[in-house]
């Protein structure tokens, strides 16, 4: 790995730095950086920082220049001060679970980990809130608020290891986020600094907070506007119970009508959630979750709350089902069963990664009416690039999670690969949805941000994070793509015909 | 009236124009304007402009340069257009119920009123949204959502007249918000235009939109940022029940500490009010609400839900009064006497209007806890500045309006009363509140902002700005003061000690 790899960076140099050039700067950061950090707290020799080269998105690496873990604010501020004034990009760091290479390092800067940041400060059950450390695992919340029956609600397949910090950069969903909302709609407070170290409050424990209110702007800026340390988060009450609906359907299209139906008839299910015949081909050889093999599709319909409201939405939701076409309709009886309902579903990466050696997996979003257009379209586009996708999909949300199965070490699949997947971002685009729904831009859906949006709306998120950060040092290169870059990715595409904006700009 | 009236503003001119400047200018924008808005939209003669002369803050006026009054969404577009083209401010306006100077014209600019964009452009009651044009008054969505039992939540006691617009503009509250939230936890998706006249959409009817989220910076931006001509906002289930307790206390700080002492025992009510006793004289004197006059304070209490919630929660939050020392309990027993007891709250605003010429209403907030000390601070304050003061205050959310009588034909009064006014203010942010809880910040507190925040926070702010309006047209010289201003500001003020800042920087 040499710092010749090059970076889908926007602000990359143009040339990469040579050897000699990356090892002067890096004698002159370590040495900055010594006056206020404990030799064990700064690394910068290959084999140290290696093991940061990249986050959950493991097609790009690139080692950094130096790895910071600082324990304290006051060491986290005078990593941002010295950075600052020697002018080097800083890329901040959780638990590096992220899917979209948003903690991917920059050859010339520092990678600043906060994983040292790792306690919960207090919880306050009357107030319901809970207030932590950014490198605080996003389980570990709801496990320290278990004694009184409460829980963080946003709960992203990697909850086990990603960080509050990180859920906050990216405005991380999960399952549950159709009824209890993303990472924005649970968190009160974010803490942290400056670009130029300087101590910053967005929200607040109040109901509001004076000047403007940018706390939504920081959730899920992918470390571009600010660093966070701290955190105050909503905790809410454990439902006393919850069952789900195993629902089997043998046709694709009323699989994704009954989601719209379900919705349109006023229902918010705690979790609804979509697999085609692949999928569940795929996930029932790996975890035995009992799903049913002959349907075209299966639907999972999650209600929770106290047993008469249970009650009353599974009986509901049954009968939008039934209606819709369903050929199979099992309720869990039991949480053992529940849990083995949703042990499929959680397993579904996993899953795709014993039947393919590689698979990349898309994060586009749709109009809930649109499901079976683009599950159609995506069958269209596997003879097309003549390669296999299982799709999973956060179905009422109309979040897809299609999985594209690819042999990284056969060049020519790797390039149909990166095809296909373009093809279901723009054509998600085109049906009214956006490039991402959870996982972020971060590096790797910085060309469709081309099509997702135009020149002068880029040019204007550009211009809000200016704001924050004039000289562009926190995360260049990431998330909102240049003109050079999207003027380039227009030529590099073989258009089959328009793209589709959506009618108005949107910030 | 002439426009040597001196702006609070801070873009304003360093000498205001003289008349032939101004003239000249007003033909040039006319002519420009012409071509795009039929006569009848366009009004510049003194006797057409002065209605337009202030806001709800009545002590500042200013007759705009031209009125403009669109119809239609491209109208809208070519007026920003057009006074973009020849750099002339605009200045957005509803109802004109503001009671910061949120409205309030600029000599030399637009005043661009909204009134016709009146209509309600659906309801949908199995989404529970509503999409309304800017212009549609508070109380009408509510209204035209009954048919379906639902409501638009926040009450601001002027929704009979005040717009949507208006209310996005100031995140206005009300005295449900407690529970229910501003106008930035009800609105959805709020569409407008820039200052060059593109259109631009913030948020969206999903739960989340791509891009950076600025739907909660534009709510609350005064104008500021964008011109707003249509939101889609949340419907909420009216409550099958709301009961009210009004306790009686014999001691501010008793009252004070019982407010603290209900939110602490994890009860959100519905609305958690305090009025001093002149205020339960005034208003009594006015609308025979049967408030208790021996008290020294009293609070109103209300529970809304279903018939069992409403029981069990009205027993706890009497428990908890009583307990805190309340001398007196009576709860509303049917919908008539709740509408009574409220009565008196609502009119506190006339009844004040009824026992002084004038009255000065501040709008701070301060954290619960603190607001028996602000209560007796105010008391103290009474004698300093010889005026009296009237206490109504959103109690449970820590927001207070003293209302400060005086008479504004003594000079001197006026002095002393501005003097009480800037205190009251300052004394909070000390408590560590802020300078304003839910009427804005406009031209009214734009000093008290130099209190509220640093220097490097206000040209932070300032640079948002400029992310959205780098020439500075949308409603300049208001909310965010210059460098200059303050340090004026400074320099004006005699003060006891130090100010005291927030420990941290907050945007």
């Amino acid at each position: 790995m040499s710092a010749a790899v090059s970076l889908p960076s926007a602000s990359a140099p143009d040339s990469a730095p040579s050897a000699a050039e990356r090892a002067a700067r890096q004698a002159q950061v370590v040495q900055a950086l010594s006056a206020h950090l404990p030799a064990h707290m700064l690394l910068w020799h290959a084999e140290d920082t290696t093991p940061y080269e990249c986050d959950g998105l493991t097609a790009y690496r690139q080692r950094p220049l130096v790895v910071c873990l600082p324990e304290t604010e006051s060491q986290v501020q005078a990593v941002l001060r010295t950075c600052h004034a020697l002018q080097v990009p800083v890329v901040a760091r959780g638990a590096g679970t992220g899917l979209s290479g948003g903690a991917m390092p920059h050859a010339l800067g520092v990678t600043l980990s906060l994983a040292r940041f790792n306690r919960i400060l207090s919880v306050d059950p009357v107030s319901r809130t809970a207030r932590v450390q950014c490198g605080v695992r996003n389980l570990a919340i709801s496990e320290a608020a278990a004694p009184w029956q409460l829980y963080y609600a946003p709960d992203p397949s990697s909850q086990i290891a990603c960080t509050i910090g990180g859920n906050i950069a990216e405005n991380s969903g999960g399952v549950h986020c159709l009824k209890y909302g993303l990472t924005v709609h649970n968190v009160l407070r974010v803490r942290g600094f400056t670009v130029e170290g300087e101590p910053v409050e967005f929200g607040s424990e109040a109901l509001d907070t004076p000047g403007y209110d940018l706390l939504a702007a920081v959730i899920g800026s992918e470390g571009m506007l600010a660093v966070t340390t701290e955190a105050t988060v909503r905790l809410i009450p454990k439902p006393q119970l919850a069952r789900c609906i195993m629902a089997s359907f043998d046709d694709v299209r009323k699989a994704g009508d009954a989601v719209a139906a379900v919705i349109a008839a006023g229902i918010i299910p705690a979790g609804l959630e979509m697999m085609d015949k692949p999928m569940t081909a795929a996930v029932e050889d790996f975890v035995k979750a009992g799903y049913d093999l002959t349907a075209e599709a299966i639907l999972l319909c999650e209600s929770d709350g106290t047993p008469e409201e249970v009650e009353e939405e599974i009986g509901r939701m049954s009968e939008v089902l039934r209606a819709a076409g369903a050929t199979a309709i099992t309720v869990s009886e039991n949480e053992a069963e529940r849990l083995r309902f949703w042990s499929g579903r959680k397993n579904a990466f996993p899953a795709s990664g014993r039947i393919s050696p590689d698979y990349m997996c898309l994060d586009s979003t749709i109009p809930r009416k649109r499901l079976a257009d683009i599950l159609l379209a995506i069958a269209e586009m596997e003879k097309k690039y003549r390669l296999r996708c299982c799709n999973v999909f956060h179905a009422g949300d109309g979040n897809l999670h299609p999985l594209v199965l690819f042999d990284a070490n056969d060049p020519d699949e790797l390039h149909r690969c990166e095809l296909f997947g373009a093809d279901i971002l723009e054509t998600s685009v085109a049906m009214g949805g956006t490039v991402s729904g959870e996982h972020g831009v971060g590096v790797e859906k910085l060309n469709s941000m081309c099509t997702q949006f135009t020149t002068e709306e880029n040019a204007q998120m550009f211009a809000l994070k200016a704001a924050f950060d004039p000289a562009g040092l926190l995360n260049p290169g990431k998330v909102i793509p240049t003109l050079n870059r999207c003027a380039e990715y227009g030529k590099m595409l073989v258009r089959g015909g328009q793209i589709a904006h959506p009618e108005l700009p949107r910030f």
